[in-house]
């Protein structure tokens, strides 16, 4: 049987080059993989996945947990994820679940995986913990867990909130309402804190019941407006762009013109915000930058031996005005 | 150590059992699969992943290719692909490469996965023949590979083409365009196939200059439908919906009103087709029964014995009438 010493022999190179060059590391040389890759194919060499993992005690996996694919917003984060990943020498490996249950956690914790990116956290998750407990390095992307401390890449989203709150009363409106995100996450927790803060600054007032919160998805925002409507606002913040884009169809299927008779503001300004049908006023941040840094965090706790400090990089957002909003009573 | 040996006793269940219990399989009884957790959990006992797929060889995991999740169109088909896999105890493992390349073949054959599911093939593929020749079980989802035949959950693909053609020439519309999706897909190619066999039995031409394509993305009708308006189209038949909603929203820049001025047809009957703001008139068929059906044909062929006929489940296409069609002149 051909082994990985024979390809590093017929390359002329030792043999955990040749484990890193065959797994894409970029951080081999390039002329050095391509000769290794030569010798592997003169010999027929396939690498046997589960025989280096017990030789190595590691899998040069990573474990992304996220649980809804189908929000538009995460495709945008993994896509990078996976690049930046792949360019140091990872695979990634998807954990679509429902919820973070206790299925997951074993399943992260069977060892079939070197460490863990959190896309989707909630405040009261005990995976973190638990990830921490066992010593599988982890780190949090765009959402934080608790009272769990770990590497983290977010959003400065208090800020963010703030802005919105800001341009609201500066446009002059007074009567405002929020379709925040759901409370056990950091992101939604602390856009509408944000907001909130910012507003009071300004003198306004934001009732209870001028508040909805749902998941970060297209029907909390589409169901919410309605009910909200009744109150007459003349503007709406609403916690992400798939909310705002959820808000935006129930106001065209009620008759309620954007910007004209209500203002809409979203956040994370995704693809689909700039499109000409919704060309929706956002919160910007650099979302590949930040999903880029969650992978080189990880990837640095991963290889590093000792127990380093957390760290965590924060991503400083900005507003981008486009249509959909207005002066009250234009 | 603990084994799953030690777990089968305290369950008084047999060691194979065991095994699937965990994995979650449902063709375990629920009571089962408790008694099974509830001795693990006694024993702490955590099942080493990379030890059993040593000893069984086999490893309860399955593949996924797809070249594009930004695409809106495959979360659509992860989210039910993913939940029937759990159903039969197998955990899905995303490779988001961005082309089927050498790489992916070679991480697909290191044998840390039990099979394959290709959910964007292409017709000049050459990973099904490598596949086929190194026994690792797949099936295509949605598009199928050129030469090579295997177990395949796919549309009609030339039918739907042929109800839009078919609609388009009852609307009184002979001026008429189409923005396809690649050559080399199966559903790009045979979805302009059928929409060009539909338009020629009604004695309707299609000119080559009014034939774009590109990939199945935004971008691509974007781009396209400015170029294709030179030649004073009345109907746009677009490769899927993705391609429609960017032709939609290059229709709103050029201030071109659909369907007034322009009738627009998508393919899919992604759930974004359906917003107020688009209210896409498209061919239709079940998303989630397809990528469901892909995952059950995988599963049975890795868990028989013999070498059983390819199969292939066809759905059937419908047209869904919505807004965005018109008769020409209207």
């Amino acid at each position: 049987m051909i082994t990985s010493r024979d390809v590093a022999r017929l390359a002329g190179v030792s043999q955990p080059t040749v484990s890193r060059a065959l797994r894409g590391d970029q951080r081999v040389s390039e002329d050095t993989r391509e000769k290794v890759r030569r010798a592997a194919e003169a010999l027929s060499y396939v690498p046997s996945e589960t025989g280096r993992s017990l030789s190595t005690r590691t899998t040069n996996r990573i474990g992304v947990v996220v649980t809804d694919l189908t929000n538009p917003f995460y495709p945008h984060l993994i896509g990078p994820l996976h690049d930046e990943l792949e360019r140091h020498g990872y695979r990634m490996m998807l954990f679509t679940e429902r919820d973070e249950t206790a299925v997951t956690s074993q399943r992260l914790l069977d060892r079939s995986i070197d460490g863990v990116v959190l896309a989707t956290a909630t405040v009261s998750s005990r995976l973190p913990e638990e990830l921490q407990r066992r010593e599988l390095p982890f780190v949090f992307l765009n959402r934080e867990g608790g009272g769990q401390s770990g590497d983290a890449a977010v959003v400065d989203n208090e800020l963010g909130g703030r802005l919105v709150a800001q341009e609201l009363a500066r446009l002059g409106h007074r009567d405002i309402a929020c379709i925040g995100g759901p409370s056990e996450t950091t992101t939604g927790r602390d856009r509408e804190m944000g907001f909130r803060l910012g507003l009071s600054e300004a003198g306004i007032a934001l009732p209870e019941t001028s508040v909805r919160r749902g998941p970060f998805d297209f029907d909390t925002g589409y169901r919410a407006l309605e009910e909200l409507l009744e109150a007459r606002p003349t503007a709406v913040f609403c916690g992400n762009d798939v909310i705002a884009i959820g808000a935006f169809n129930a106001a065209r299927r009620l008759g309620v013109r954007i910007p004209e008779d209500l203002t809409l503001i979203g956040f994370d300004d995704i693809p689909m915000a700039s499109w000409e049908t919704f060309d929706l006023t956002t919160v910007h941040y650099d979302l590949a930058a930040l999903a880029q840094t969650s992978a080189r965090l990880l990837v640095e706790r991963i290889e590093s031996d000792g127990r380093a400090e957390a760290r965590r990089t924060l991503f400083e957002p900005s507003l981008v005005l486009r249509s959909t909003h207005a002066s009250p009573g234009r």
